[in-house]
């Protein structure tokens, strides 16, 4: 069993019972079990230096961070899949359960295998209040709060009350009561999957509702006030000790009313007695493996990801949808480790053109399953709720407990997660700090459908901005990448399907698109992450009058096709196209392990030539990388500007100034000398972009001179 | 009633029924009620240049932006409080029901007072199916579906079935049976409050649960696979009607089965006996006011913010909590609007000091309430759930439907609702372009509890990355405040509640801080967003050395502290402090309504003088505003690099190299010549860094002579 601490700081409960059983002092020798770590232990508390309030990396025997609150169920039920013998208790504040997160939380048992996977034993604690109000749980009637819980599908178990020592047995009947009878709908389903024609029986999970009063068994009352069993408990409840005699006295007689002179030896060890209370080994709560998930992680089985490469007889002369391709390699992946990787997705892993994984695999789902349903399957490794948050909270929960995934999503709405990956960002920036905790699987996201190919979704669906978010944590844990075809996002999913204690992001087409490069270029590029693109530079790109670079899918096909229509043009201009895979390359070297020098950036770029930046998403996210480089005033970036609208994909690069046409332009009027001698190239590149609106306007789609386009050399 | 639409792609049923009952034409003449408008209306559905799929500003009678799924409950929610003869009514799709949004705002009936409020009428419709897969709240049993709606405190009236001419009949019985029961609670209320001594009774509201096929009277089966009734007929049910002609054959049958020529006259336009159907003016779906709450835009009655002015002595000679000046002005702006202003919180404005407030209003709550709970009433302006997508979603609708208010958050916790600010400012920019919408008043956040000041909870409570979000919207929308001190807090929050259509965040802190200008200073210094603080620079801060800028309350003390030490070491040195109220006056006047014009920016920053900016947020974001500029590459910002931990304010600024002694260090490196002569004093700076944070550790508190430093001059 492992315990799951929701209710914001709650870190006490994790860190003093993990001294008491001795496994914190294991893990921080300097916190000992004596006078001396006693008392450091007390010091550290929410000390400079010391450690928070909350569950944290910190916390031996904690996989979840207690400071953002909303997520400790869906960790819970995330910890639970693919670990049959694990119990997974979970402490649900009241405060919490009033979260989004946390309302959609409970129907995970919808998802969760009672035979294959483990089990998760909520525990819903009502003390009554948050900050500084009731909780809505805890004050609707109690037949509500019970037929709240039954229709979500629990069993629950009341334990009420206020008098500890009767309150402790009951406590005690009810988890024995929940472990029996989480036993026996294991026992049984395990047992029924043994044998055929057997039908499916739908489980009831047990849980327990605990009401106890806020501050219990700390002081009732003071200076006149009512504290315990009132939200008065929820900070310090004895603010004065240090200037008010009455306080300290206070202090000191509930610290005293646990009597512990009969608890702790001279020594200030805890005595045999309750020592003896605790189990052994791992099975100590702060000492269980699955809480430090790196000690048990196993590589993933990977199949060579060459073998899944798209056939090539010349740069961009054929087309595939990316992410079908990487289907198919995730196909294999699901297949060569039944019991170690999930890909999660809010109802789009098929709208993201990942169906070939179902060859292998079915979508988890132990409700009705009915004739006409495809894939649905009592276990699965595919993972489909129309909540990012419970992917992101799924995901986050089976990484931490040392396995493999990949969550999917709609470019624009992974922003549901935003905080989710900012603070499972400062987990890891902690944990990489702690000798004591190993590395982990990387988060990876891969995020299609997005910003440029929301062609009948329109402008709620354009927003390239996560990426944003995620350049905000620490160089050494993010990573970006945004391969512009289907063989270099093979060799991008492979690298971070290896990867460790990073945040992966990859951003890829679904729609059909250009192959740029054959398997042995892409994987060429993709470990440089940077790179001149000769063939469709002039000249191999030496020496160039103005270089284009591009990241993203659609900027790269724009670019390519700006440059031949350069070539057709200007056969004479010196045209460089810099392909970019992982924008940390972009970086200073000091500010991010993957930063090119400088010299390297400027070979690339050159220092004092013009520079048009196609970007997939927000432009200043460029500018942002690159101000510190030489010629940065030179660099003229194109993106996403907030222009959005339902329209076709070519229509949109217009509408953003981002299109082949537009990059023409912005070239004429940048290398110096060609506007006055090339003022018709640019009245005709003006009309150009007038004539395919209006086309678009008229047909509703592209014209097919430009979806029909491909590298002409 | 107004009518909100949650299901993804339901904005047809808007836009057909709009234009069946003539108001959409209203808005849209060139859509017309005839032929040519009809077939206007169905080409411009998803297509370029014409309206989305779902529900959008630019549908007639919508609040409610249907892309990203999970906020409609919220929003009818918001729109029902302070509307008392307003019911909204409300369809929630199976799909959205899974999200955590929708997941939590079932309980908003326990903040919704049948007395003053309106009432929210859901119709929960299972259909069965998200994109490709089922729901989990459709195949669940009906009797767990009852219970745990019932749970949530709803009377569930079941409508199920298939059959059109039945159903719409039992529909309707069920639309009269929940309407005459919404009558009864909100009568017999108001019945009651208007009698003293009387108790409260609890309501318990009706919803409906339909239950219909998906793609219901759609093609049964479409090239041998079922459709009706299943995920198959999520998006497009005939898909080859332009190359098969037998899929081109079922559409004609299709469609001809609704008997169009029984609907329609000669001319286009729906017979006289459906015209009849619909109601008249302002009833109408499409022609509801309050679905255009622009049109019911009461301006707030505002006292004078100068009255709330703290006493002034001088520059930086006492201290504020800037957030609780704010609740005085607040706790007016509250009894002077008492049913068209709300504050929305996350259960943190007493946290974040506006606790003035509850002299003149309540926390709503609707259930019990016991003798020690506090502020607590049926109806109040102040509304706290530990949501804060329930508090954001609940704004968004109180203010489309033409009201006022603010949400309070923890800085960090904002980012929970990254994504609905998203869709806000994406709603906000298409309805700027829509004539026929009027403005609304502003969507305003205060985020207090910030990034510095997270003394004891650490890490995961500090982060300052909203504001990078919110930057990534269109200029025109987007306004984000830092005001250095309580009396500029007070003139930015009296210009905010005054503004439309933006949205505006304002960080500033709750812990007592310097008061640096007096009202008649603050207002000019806001006026301008941006400005030379004379008294905190020498010589006026004229022909400068350096310049210090800053933005933000816990930066500009370091920043004037920095300017303190320097006139101290240097009193030859100039040095010009510059203070940044409005950020966007970074930006270049092409890029933003505020930026500064070049000659302004130079003549406060100088082109050729070193900057050492002291920035509240991540520091890019600062370099992304000006890279344009000339002398950027002299600008040095220091900001939050995400290095944070418990500790004390002063040891979090040195954590980030944002200190009055790194500031001082910052400026011996940069300015020229002046590293070789004071050697010494850059060793006493980090002599100074050392001791204090040894002292931080030791003590767990900021020394005397940080804390106790005041503005000597």
């Amino acid at each position: 069993m492992i315990y799951v601490m929701g209710p914001g700081h709650g870190g006490p409960a994790a860190v003093a019972n993990s001294w008491l059983e001795g496994s914190y002092s294991q893990v921080y020798p300097d916190v000992s079990q004596d006078e001396e770590g006693m008392r450091r232990l007390f010091r550290q508390f929410s000390f400079p230096g010391g450690i928070p309030s909350h569950v944290a990396p910190e916390t031996p025997g904690s996989i979840h961070e207690g400071g953002e609150l909303g997520y400790s169920l869906a960790h819970a039920f995330g910890a639970a899949f693919d670990n049959p013998d694990l119990v997974v208790s979970c402490v649900v504040g009241d405060g919490e359960a009033e979260t989004g997160p946390l309302a959609a939380s409970w129907h995970s048992t919808k998802f969760l295998d009672p035979v294959r996977d483990g089990a998760v034993l909520p525990i819903l604690h009502l003390n009554g209040y948050k900050i500084a109000n009731p909780t809505v749980l805890a004050r609707i009637p109690e037949e509500e709060l019970v037929k709240m819980l039954e229709g979500m599908g629990y069993q629950p178990l009341i334990v009420s009350g206020s008098e500890p020592a009767s309150m402790h047995q009951r406590m005690a009947r009810a988890l024995d009561e929940a472990m029996d009878r989480i036993a026996a709908i294991q026992r049984q389903a395990r047992q029924r999957a043994g044998r055929a024609g057997r039908s499916f029986e739908r489980a009831v999970w047990p849980m327990v509702v605990l009401r106890s009063p806020k501050g219990w068994t700390g002081p009732r009352e003071v200076d006149g006030l009512p504290v315990e069993g009132t939200w008065r408990s929820h900070q310090v409840p004895l603010s004065g000790v240090r200037s008010d005699p009455g306080h300290l006295r206070q202090l000191e007689e509930w610290m005293r009313s646990y009597r512990p002179q009969e608890l702790f030896g001279d020594s200030g060890a805890p005595v045999a007695e309750l020592v003896a209370l605790a189990p052994e080994g791992e099975r100590r709560m702060g000492a269980n493996p699955h809480a430090n998930g790196g000690v048990l992680l196993r590589d993933l089985v990977l199949p060579d990801f060459r073998r899944y490469a798209v056939e090539f007889d010349g740069h961009g002369t054929h087309t595939s949808q990316a992410t079908r391709v990487l289907g198919c390699f995730l196909r294999d992946v699901v297949r060569s480790n039944p019991d170690n990787f999930r890909i999660m997705g809010p109802d789009e892993t098929a709208s993201n053109r990942f169906s070939e994984v179902y060859e292998a695999t079915d979508k988890v789902w132990q409700e009705e399953v009915l004739s006409t349903d495809e894939h649905l399957g009592r276990h699965g490794q595919v993972m489909e709720v129309l909540s990012e948050h419970l992917c992101q909270g799924w995901l986050e929960g089976y990484l931490l407990t040392g396995r493999h995934g990949v969550f999917n999503s709609y470019e624009a709405f992974v922003h549901i997660v935003d905080a989710m990956f900012n603070q499972h960002a400062k987990w890891l920036k902690v944990s990489r700090h702690l000798a004591w905790r190993w590395p982990i699987a990387s988060l990876n996201y891969v995020l299609s459908s997005h910003v440029w190919r929301q062609d009948h979704n329109g402008f709620t669906h354009q927003d390239p901005g996560f990426l944003d978010v995620v350049m905000n944590k620490p160089a050494e844990l993010v990573r970006v990448y945004l391969p512009p075809d289907a063989n270099s996002l093979l060799s991008v999913a492979d690298h971070c399907l290896r990867s460790r204690d990073y945040v992966n992001v990859v951003v890829a087409g679904k729609q059909p698109a250009l192959d740029y490069l054959s398997m042995d270029e892409a994987v060429a590029h993709c470990t440089r992450g940077i790179g001149i693109w000769e063939w469709a530079s002039t000249g191999g790109g030496a020496d160039p009058d103005v270089v284009l670079a591009c990241a993203g899918d659609v900027p790269t096909l724009e670019t390519v096709a700006a440059a031949d229509l350069l070539r057709q043009f200007f056969p004479e201009l010196g045209v460089r196209v810099v392909n970019v895979v992982d924008l940390m390359r972009l970086q200073p070297a000091g500010e991010h392990p993957h930063g090119l020098p400088d010299a390297e950036y400027e070979a690339l770029f050159t220092t004092d030539r013009p520079v048009i930046f196609a970007f997939h998403g927000y432009p200043w996210l460029v500018h942002r990388l690159t101000y510190r480089r030489r010629g940065h005033e030179n660099l003229h970036v194109r993106g996403f500007k907030e222009k959005g609208t339902t329209t076709t994909p070519f229509d949109m690069v217009m509408l953003n100034d981002l299109d082949r046409f537009h990059l023409v332009i912005d070239v004429i009027d940048r290398v110096p000398g060609l506007a006055q001698r090339a003022a018709h190239v640019r009245q005709r590149m003006v009309d150009e972009r007038s004539r395919h609106r209006a086309h678009t306007r008229e047909f509703g789609e592209d014209p097919a001179s430009v979806r029909e386009w491909v590298w002409p050399y």
